[in-house]
């Protein structure tokens, strides 16, 4: 990684930390664990239970949490402080805006703006995007290049569209939103009604809601709803190539985990957890702070706290204790057979 | 929902209608189903099995089939026709065109299209779409933002590509087709030889046809044949992030939602359908009616009609069957283990 | 398949072949396998297992390897050479740049670069595409339409970028990769600290880097590493719709087929194959040529050569042997009843 951050810079981040030891490394060059470092990287005890690779770690800067108790080797220095995983991630902000420095606001001269559209001054706007008529983007915006905002479109303020994000006709992005590249927000519903053997179409007159502070994967689409809104809550993280349905109302602070799809007019509520390639089917309420695990099918409700494995869904420890067993129905069988070869 | 439309202008959409009741709205606001409409808006019985909900619902407006007996309450106006789920299709049809206006006809300023490519005059092309040598966009034709059409490509008349859809060289759409934003149609096939240990590239010379009435989802996926064509039926709807691999030929009237899998060459007769993330593996049929369930894993050609679920996909009976004993398992290892001791 | 092919253009191909028959065709207009192939066509003995099938093909031209016995049908030229496939893979090659021509070297005049940005002179440009500060693309390198390359971001030489690619800051693409339309790569990972309730964002410093000769199918996405890089290992060649989380390691020569997800930290070695759909936990290792079943969910590490199949994941044989017996669980609690109905 060829990021490069002073030492001195570092003390100034944390007026209130405490420094023991010395080193001769004046600009730091790497950040790594503390297994992995070497001179002249930075590394940090996030969590207690690594505090025994601290004494061996090659770092030149060790972050540590005020109690750490322990002393620096030769030529490393240990910056004490409350959370060093929260001082890292200041750090890596820090960092991050060298290495993706934000682009200036500003409208990029071969982006299109219709006439009608509102832009922010402070927003910025890239290369061959478009904004829509009657759009509105928000106070200190970053919209990428290829982006498409739609007519009615609305993208609060401090958020970011990354390249390529299809936000289309009058859907709706909270205040401090991340959308990586390739999203689609606002794609038609799939709902069809028979009609004599034909699938026949029926309009989606809806929108797309994304709440505050909410992040969305790469090339993950959201549909809007037939008549309401499709709803991502406030704080909810998806990740990348996840399938969100029509008439979706995800709650606060759930976390969707890459390619996990969402049937149409589920209702999940807050804190709820699942993991990559979870399937739930349409119309079902998930409770508040479950969890599904990676690869399950969900086709009923799912109780608040639950924790469900597998296809179809059961009890986790249910699951485990299944897939035991079905390892020794080779046994099982052939016990049987011997019996039945007695009688 | 921003949307309205005058009571007036519905009855004028159905002259064979009957009204009863009288209500003091004159501009509905919103659609909704019997149990959460307000004042205000529309609703409809689409389903007989609602019947129930009429006498309670608070909509200013409700749709029903002539045959329905029952009286308005007040400030309630019953419009009674042959079938209110199409009348009701037409209502968001001409809801759509307001929320969602269609593009004059006209290529955008910021388009680019090739000197040779052939685009009709009452298509209409947005902003930063290419249109590639020879390709032919026809009559009404919605070509959005951010499109390519290849060279040689052929978009029939009344389509629509929303922003961002890439329509590879020489691939065909035909009439009346809807791809949402984001589709990839074209894209090499994944296909190698090996050769003394390395994956060597086999060349795909063929096209994707889509035939007439298709839907396509966002950020779906359909690659090229080898030599001749990949095809998806008329009338099927594909679902978003959904992939079709090379050679693969899907029949009319085919329903495969949102993250389905089909692999090379598969063969799927007319009115199939494969629930969310449902995988089939290479090179093998699937028969005429065939309902395959959400996540279900095909290995294996597929008879006609029949209903499969499950990883190795089982008849849905059956898979339903095991399922439940599945969960017995505990109980039957244990009284199998009292058993053991007792001999 | 609209293609042309001269007889006499084939046999310049291949000096050292042997030829044997005549043909009153004179130019070839399809390729197709023995048994499809009728009169006009280019057929081919790739297989040993299809020998049966050259004596009845209706093709006008057969590629056969040097060792066939056998005499051409009438109005039938047979061609014998070392190997069929390759020489196929050749004709394929030549049809490839005629029915996909290449763009000549130049930047389109609808094309956006930057002017601290790096590209050769041999390399082609497509229209609305974005190339950022400080980034290089090499000799004759083929950039799609609604590209962008990043800032600082390097595209090795010959690399070949479809439609709509967005390779993101810092990201490097090796020598004689292909991208296919619409893949994100350098796209956030979705990794998050709890703080108080609120999922705090982790902001990724790292980069991706694909090595050469990496083949990556549509709408595919590839996270940068939080630190350091994610990387795929040369040869490997990757289907649409994957998913590849943040710091994943891909050996060399890996194949992973369609909608395959690979979560965080996840270490694959050389040959790895996984079939469609597979899933992968995160910060496992997988040894060298694993072969992981489609819808396999991996949770565990897997050992060197290992074939595992289903959900958790088994030995390929024992999955097989347990499916089996799970469609005798019927039979088996029926039996166990009757028992206990005796006792």
């Amino acid at each position: 990684m060829s990021l490069s951050i002073k030492i001195s810079d570092l003390q100034k981040l944390w007026p209130e930390s405490t420094c023991s030891g010395v080193t001769s490394v004046v600009e730091l060059t790497g950040i790594a664990n503390l297994n992995d470092a070497k001179a002249g990287d930075l590394s940090f005890l996030g969590n207690p239970k690594y505090r025994s690779q601290v004494s061996a770690t090659k770092a030149s800067v060790v972050l540590l949490p005020d109690e750490y108790v322990g002393v620096p080797s030769q030529d490393q220095l240990f910056i004490r402080l409350d959370n060093p995983s929260r001082a890292l991630a200041e750090v890596c902000k820090v960092l991050e805006e060298k290495l993706h420095p934000s682009d200036p606001p500003g409208i990029h001269p071969a982006a299109y703006i219709e006439p009608s559209a509102n832009v922010s001054e402070s927003a910025s706007v890239g290369a061959f995007t478009y904004i829509g008529k009657d759009a509105i983007v928000g106070e200190s915006c970053k919209i990428g290049t290829h982006c498409h905002v739609g007519a009615q479109a609305v993208v609060g303020s401090n958020s970011v569209l990354h390249p390529g994000v299809k936000l289309l006709n009058r859907c709706y992005i909270g205040t401090g939103v991340i959308i990586n590249a390739g999203v689609v927000i606002g794609s038609e519903g799939f709902g069809f009604d028979q009609n004599e053997g034909i699938h026949q179409k029926v309009p989606h007159l809806g929108r797309v809601v994304v709440e505050d502070n909410v992040e969305i994967g790469a090339n993950t689409c959201i549909d809007r709803a037939r008549f309401e809104e499709t709803r991502i809550g406030e704080g909810t993280k998806i990740d990348n190539l996840v399938q969100i349905g029509h008439n979706v109302q995800l709650g606060k602070r759930c976390l969707l985990v890459a390619q996990v799809g969402v049937s149409g007019s589920v209702v999940m509520e807050d804190d709820v957890i699942a993991g990559g390639q979870a399937g739930f089917a349409g119309h079902l309420k998930v409770g508040r702070g479950a969890k599904i695990a990676g690869q399950a099918g969900i086709t009923k409700s799912v109780e608040p706290g639950a924790f469900l494995k597998g296809n179809p869904a059961l009890p986790f420890h249910l699951a485990q204790r299944i897939s035991v067993l079905q390892r020794k129905l080779p046994e099982l069988f052939n016990r049987f057979a011997q019996e039945k070869s007695k009688e």
